[in-house]
């Protein structure tokens, strides 16, 4: 039937946005390897830069601006690769500063699109399934950067901050507003007023918006540590409300695995469950992070079926 | 009203399709000149090279065959140009041989779009208003192509004759079949059994194919001599009838500016007949192509009322 065959060739296309280090590409990486190349395309945005990094220095804006960025391409783009096209994507070089040739991106079953402004249009919000932005605290964020951008993108740490406070007026006025588009907003962060061990991993704070369905957890909360695992209803700084899943850091492991294995059952799938969920860059675990990854799994299986 | 302003807003595609050193950019740029490039948009469907020139070193074609070019992308921004959206244009810089930086292109009044494949599937066809297949004789494409490729892009006279032997196969299967897809074949040849001084311009031979509607010039050829200007009905190499316009080179000046007052007037403009009609690359003029500009000028421009 023609109809049932046009939207099986479509993707079920998930969005990550979130300021520069914020976390994207470690959640992203992790759905990768878990649903395999085969099955699932990954593309930044970021490469939609209009100018490359010599002609930005004459510019009276940063990368983060929607001027410096080719935001009606990418719309269209994404709409392209919604409805199951190829598209030709523009690339651009991070080490070298420089725009260079276009890569074709043909869509399989599962598009994730991450980036700076994946959702900064009303068009390139409709082209999403499902939608995330990455929410750290800012000192989080901080470290993040100057640790990525001094050992993979030959930055010394000043340069990392003075930049940081060159692009805040815009992170404030085009990255942040995007958390309003989000069906997820995910918080990686240090638990307040506790001690815990600088190895404890991030509890994480995951913003459930009734956008979309959620998978029903509530029979889990029974049975783990409520104070490091619950499930609260509050309303969310614009006052809409929200369910706010909290996976503390601190977690007993026996605990975290009930709620995985939870959502995982939640998805019916037979497959193994993936031994990439909670893998952070330096082979550390995060189970806050595999929990995550797990529900993002969960809305992408669940659109698919 | 929502349907005429989304006519208004596409533009009138022409497509000029050729072998490599057709005379395509020739024709194309008198065109531009004369309409300005704020009303007209030109890009060469080249740039869509799937490989750069090291790569196509080890592969079983050449650049004209489809599967060394993303002819799928190709047909996708043909349709987004129709309907007035711009791309982002992948570049191929035959200079260096290399992909590079792609470029937005926004749809004017008018777009051209030359190049080797631009009729190759029916879906690019669909694309356009008005097509044109530039079909000169081998010999005088082959001494073209050896001033251009030698002088332009630093090749030696016998690496271009050895390149388009290594072509031909491929120019038979993939290029020269579009002239069946087009509504006026060009071709610019000398007379055949004249023996004219050599600084007379090639004679053009216009196939007008009744796939659209050309202006009517019959009152015009009782007026001129007709050994040096007719229009005659025939049949094409494949059996089709058709309006074959000759202009010979060897025509005089008066009865050149009779046809080409003619056209002018039967396109209703006011504007001033355009000087670059007729140039040459080499500063020579030409009537009898200023006289194929005029007419594909008279598609353009009737299109858009």
């Amino acid at each position: 039937m023609k109809l049932a065959d046009t939207r099986q060739d479509r993707p079920v296309m998930l969005a990550i946005a979130g300021d520069s280090a914020a976390g994207k590409t470690t959640l992203t990486d992790g759905l990768v390897e878990a649903l395999g190349a085969h099955r699932i395309t990954s593309l930044c945005v970021d490469d939609y830069h209009r100018y490359d990094r010599e002609e930005r220095k004459g510019l009276p804006f940063t990368a983060l601006h929607p001027d410096c960025n080719y935001v009606t391409i990418m719309e269209q783009h994404l709409q392209l690769l919604a409805t199951g096209q190829p598209i030709l994507k523009p690339v651009y070089d991070h080490s070298t500063g420089l725009l260079g040739r276009p890569e074709l991106i043909e869509p399989t079953e599962f598009v994730i699109v991450e980036g700076l402004l994946p959702l900064s249009t009303k068009l390139a919000c409709a082209c999403f399934d499902v939608t995330v932005y990455l929410d750290p605290p800012e000192e989080i964020r901080r470290d993040w950067k100057v640790k990525r951008d001094t050992s993979k993108r030959g930055y010394t740490p000043e340069a990392v901050l003075t930049e940081m406070d060159k692009r805040e007026p815009e992170s404030e006025a085009f990255i942040r507003p995007q958390r309003a588009a989000a069906d997820i907003v995910v918080r990686f962060a240090p638990v307040p007023e506790r001690d815990d061990p600088p190895s404890t991993p991030l509890s994480a704070e995951l913003m459930l918006r009734p956008t979309i369905r959620h998978p029903d957890l509530t029979s889990v909360f029974s049975e783990v540590d409520s104070a490091a695992m619950h499930l609260k209803l509050l309303r969310d700084h614009d006052g809409r409300p929200v369910d706010a899943l909290h996976v503390h850091g601190h977690a007993a492991r026996e605990d975290s695995l009930v709620l995985e294995k939870a959502i995982w059952s939640a998805m019916k799938t037979d497959t193994e469950f993936p031994p990439s969920l909670g893998v952070l860059g330096d082979a550390a675990r995060s189970d806050p992070l595999a929990i995550t990854q797990l529900l993002l799994l969960y809305h992408l299986l669940d659109d698919r079926t």
